[in-house]
């Protein structure tokens, strides 16, 4: 991969995006510079937390054995952020590190850091947009454990750039022990993020994921082991990766691009193609033609046809 | 995949299974049909259950530090069913969803419906006889991660059919983040069921999976992401999947045939035949030659002889 | 694999090791025979202790959300095995296995089994050593999952010696859930060990690791399912096995040699040899020009050039 | 006391109480023999339950903070005895008696004792009408020590009545601790029964608690040491015994008596009259007047005028 | 009691209190109006917080043991209202009522009601005067559960008073079950309160307790049980009242009044004089004699050699 | 009382007791000298320790719903001290003090001090001697909270010893929330101690209580509040102390005296003599007649016919 050769996406090749109705879809720019935090966007906050209660307070009344947990959660709570601080907190804590400390941290991060609050909203609308198994965004802000550790990550994140690495550090253990996903503090992640099932992902160290990157369950993006320095791979605006893949070393995923399920990557993978196989190959890329980022589109089969034409 | 291409095997060509010795086995149709929910078997539950008594007794007396947890989870119940569910209220409960209400779930649904019973004893009897490592129906009801996710699915799948979408995935939510194991409600999941291992299995909304199946842990059962519609594998009876295969799309795997670890396979795979690598390829069946189906017999490797031939 | 093939490396050829120089990692001594229990080495245990309490002295001034977790987890303690019987006893314990009972266990079992203290001290060295996301022993102590999850096998080993196997598998049962690594209690794992993120780890029940080993997360050293026998890998001492690797049957992988990410392995790997890809190929090996064992390396990337020219 | 003594109230004395208009106070029939278990009442306590689920839907919309605890208690249950149960369980619980096991213990008693069900309506009818204090029948239901620790005791005097005594007692115990009220099982109480505040009361095994009975906190009901038989007071209908109040040995206390604050009884008191001080002295009665009995009317400073015509 | 006898002591009589000379103590001022909320006193708050804070560090550093325990409930706070909230929220919990809720509402109402935060400070300087048993200001913050449920009290009484009564009433309960002090919420209990022991202790609902109060345990103020008004005591300024003592009715104890322990007292009690007695008898005040309120003097015996003299 | 007046009975006078022939209760000997702690008695130990293990046994057989409760709390250890350690353990833990800090902080004591273990067996045999509704050894040890609160006390007044306060402190806390028992931990106390009903006991800093003492509900021996010094009462062996009674000040109640129900003790009580009232008046005391002490008949209602002489 070359110097110049972009993380992020042509924005100007991107028209609408004719994503799955959900009245109205906060407009995402796919094509945004992979910048983390990334910028304000209150109004989604404000419009997807509007969604979440109205969600709760239809699944309460229909199911009084879940109203309880709805109103803990949700209903009782003035803003996304203080219900999800009360949600991480609970799902995190041990009895080694108590919720109520954990609340404490999780609201004074939020309340501090509009730009974490934004990204939780962008989640949101990401996984509402992109999962046809999503039932609504308060099923995924309860529900998807991929969520609840990007939320938590972006915590952690925080705390390890103010130098707060050991209790950073713990809050990357709880996740990885409580949701299976570990994810380093240090590691940049963008908006727009949905780790679907999210069982296993393993994002190292020095890596950095765009905005609006889709990421299956099982996926690494690991280091090569050799050294201390920059070691982890780079992951560009748009990108899918499938359910399996392996990603390693300081290697560029380009924006736009699709990592076939199982894949293992070792090399560079230009934007808007394609990586697939153990080791990946790429085959082909046809830029230009989808109008919709394969993180957004969520064509998890986009290999089969090349791939079959590839193999055999 | 033709429209006769069966799921389940030819139960004509069925013989008497020499399954591992547990005197006396329950007699698992292999052939049947991969109906679900299946059939009652009342017999196999009582008789089950006054094993899994014996041996709770057993190392009750061996092991007094064991006791109290064997009192707790078998030997003060007097059924399969009540077990379960306090097992499971157990295991799934968390600060906001509380063990009682859970527990007076799993007794409710149970008691309704005779068929998830029945399949419970199933997959027991069915962990007993395929997996080495088993060392007692009771191990497997108390220690299978992959046995206790399976009986919470279908206590949440009766959910999802009686239109309680948001209990049964929130219920979907605990097993994920408890089990690491992740079913969706709507999946429909036959009998004698062994998940192995289980940590990362992922079976999708619209996935059906047959009678008498073992999977391996890592199993992906995916969607293509595409759209909204029928989008994940068919499965069918007595199919053996190995560990950290990855099957995507709304594919066939035919009736006793036989997936290897680490496969991704994309494609319809017929009856009794197997696949194999990354893409997976077909590698042959030999058709009326095993008198015992694969799901069954659990020959993760079977492929090797198979396999070497190929790649060399 | 001939008879004579060693599981360890050729220690003649092993130069002295500079150990607890930190930077550059401590080589460990690869050539060791990889028996297990390990000898002992108190020596070690109470200077990592020192070092634990230092790291933790450390972090509780310059945290004080942190104080509370690190006083009780390590500064209320006078030595390695009580902090870790604490820690492992309330991350294990659940409604129905209290964590006294389980710190009980714990507290006699390391106090009766000096090696499988010596051992816990020599998987901390590991950790520190090769793992540059390791950000010092007390770090590994409280928040690697595949640490602990280690620690915890070791004693669930000696329970399965002792017969009190109904404990052990409870043991088991009770990691594979917490930590989402499912150890078999009668595999035998050697000292020096690293399971570096460590999700979805499955070991088999005859499976036997060496010392000084290294494997990644999502690795399985799986059974063949076709008998109760002798039925799992054997991996020789400094091996290095990539993240997602499957490694199946009574296959013996020689001392140092290494497994590429996402390969499935179904064949003898000769010493310092490498195998990658599905189904894994041997990619030659440069016998005695490394000086580091690779488990100790920890060269994830090795096969790049390698896999290259043989898959092009 | 002559054996004709009644310890029930002259029931021809009493009129029609125009019940459930609670202001003004109900007044229940204080003359109803003191039979135990009280007969079947089964309108009222459908009608207390939807007046317990009015009340837990105002709370609920008013103050979101308590909505999740009026869900889980209260408004997620079909019946007012599996709310009890519920309640009851969660609060008597601990770490070696799971909330699971008694819930099931407490639906099993309710459901087959409607006797049990009945007194505990009654006694939400009696705290209600009596108590200034009492915000309404979930008010009581949730938050009353005394309310909770009668019905858990009815529990136990099932248990110790089908001679499982050491469940019973076990019971017994919980609720010492946790509502820090100490009710022998064998001790036979009515309904109607109001203990207000409850913190210290102490009933022991031979003593008899009539129907529509108030008990201040710090009354004992005590036995006189000397032997193993009926050794304990019998308190009729109709009784008030105020705060802090030390009756001793086997004494009957009449219906419709009172017994002073602080008092120390050690002689029967005749229906309708009234003892005071330490020890106590008879101060008169004025038998025929009341038309409610104290029990009821909860005068608890009756004896200033007459005390002090004695005192003086 | 005539209209004009004062609740509140003369404050010309009183004169320096040479108080168990704790360097500075917080100059109580004794005659002030039992006004409440009280006034603002800021600087004794953290005054009070870094003596806590000195206390806390040097037991943590002497106790290892205790030393997480101190960092979670004092250390790692920044103020007294946080930890106050953090402690008050981890005792009062349950399983219905979460942590991170009711800390929640402590830190909230704390924040935004200074005289509640500085009547907690002067309860601490009143512990630490007058009770010789206590250790230091950090003992009676953690280990006090009168201070602590008075502390609880406060919050309730401020949520009443802004008709938040279901969750006031709810917070009076779980008070009630976990420090067996009954408080209704609506009581006006002023500052510089010691609840000594406060086992039993019960404070009706129109009950008012002014400044510099002490209370010995199983002491009742309580009502009269006739109507639904007016009907608790009225408790003075500088009032002692000893253990067991029984108050009922909306009677007056002046200020510096005494009430000897065990007394039921019906009647209104002149300022500086005392009571003792069931039924209570005044036994003289020896009005300007007395330099030290009784209520901070915690002369429990005083009436020792007045009573002989009556009651002899 | 003159300096001469022994706080223990007349030994001489004593007969010899037969004991562990429970029915008849076994007569301890109430003329030891009142020392604290008490002499070995490991042979009691024992013999009580087989006594619980074989009524919990009975008990788990006939109740399997208790099972698992006995299992963890007796069956499963191997000792009293163990046993004791453990539900002490997990009764008094809370959210910020784990169980297994307790744990280990009992094991080790009851480990280093045989005495406490000798006064704790003493103690189980005491209440089934005198209590007439204990059902046995092993229903003391699990269900009394006042046997439970004693033990706790010995296990915080060796921390006192030890000067380590602050943790004895904390531990009397727990004991006082949990129990509802007040014990400071410098108060000395013998050995055979019942504290029956337990709730509301309050006994201060400098109060001793001498061998096989029985102490009913309510019972406070507390201070003057005048000053540090010593203050509380002396109570001598074999003393009975009704409920509710109050003692306060550096009293000395003689060896065999008796103090009733709801008295108010402010003067020193003789040997062998009786107080009862309130405030308390001696009403002789036949010296040489009883050959059990009253501590040991538990004869609670001794005064009614001496008190109607004496009042009438």
């Amino acid at each position: 991969m070359t110097a110049g050769q972009p993380l992020h996406a042509d924005s100007a090749a991107q028209p609408q995006r004719p994503r799955h109705s959900i009245s109205p879809p906060a407009a995402l720019d796919p094509g945004a510079v992979p910048s983390f935090p990334p910028p304000e966007a209150d109004g989604d906050e404000s419009w997807v937390w509007s969604q979440i209660k109205a969600e709760a307070r239809r699944d309460a009344d229909a199911e009084p054995a879940l109203a309880s947990f709805l109103y803990a959660t949700v209903l009782s709570h003035p803003s996304l952020d203080r219900s999800l601080a009360f949600h991480l907190a609970n799902k995190l804590c041990s009895s080694t590190l108590l919720s109520t400390l954990l609340y404490d941290l999780f609201v004074a991060t939020l309340a501090a850091h509009p730009s974490v609050r934004a990204a939780a909203a962008a989640d949101l609308v990401a996984a509402r947009s992109r999962d046809p198994a999503c039932a609504g965004f308060a099923h995924c802000l309860l529900n998807y454990k991929g969520f609840l550790a990007v939320q938590a990550h972006r915590v952690a994140h925080v705390l390890w750039a103010q130098s707060r690495r050991a209790l950073a550090l713990a809050l990357q253990s709880r996740v990885a022990e409580v949701f299976a996903v570990d994810i380093h503090p240090a590691a940049a992640i963008g908006k727009g993020i949905l780790l679907d099932h999210a069982t296993g992902v393993v994002i190292g160290e020095t890596a950095v994921v765009g905005d609006n990157v889709s990421i299956l369950h099982h996926v690494t993006l690991g280091g090569t082991g050799k050294a201390v320095g920059d070691r982890h791979p780079k992951i560009g605006d748009g990108v899918l990766i499938g359910a399996g893949a392996t990603i390693l070393g300081n290697v560029r995923i380009g924006a736009g691009a699709k990592v076939g399920a199982g894949s293992v990557v070792l090399i560079d993978v230009p934007p808007r193609s394609s990586a697939v196989g153990n080791p990946a190959r790429l085959i082909g890329g046809k830029k230009g033609e989808d109008v919709v980022m394969p993180g957004e589109s969520m064509d998890h089969t986009f290999f089969i046809q090349q791939w079959s034409d590839y193999t055999i």
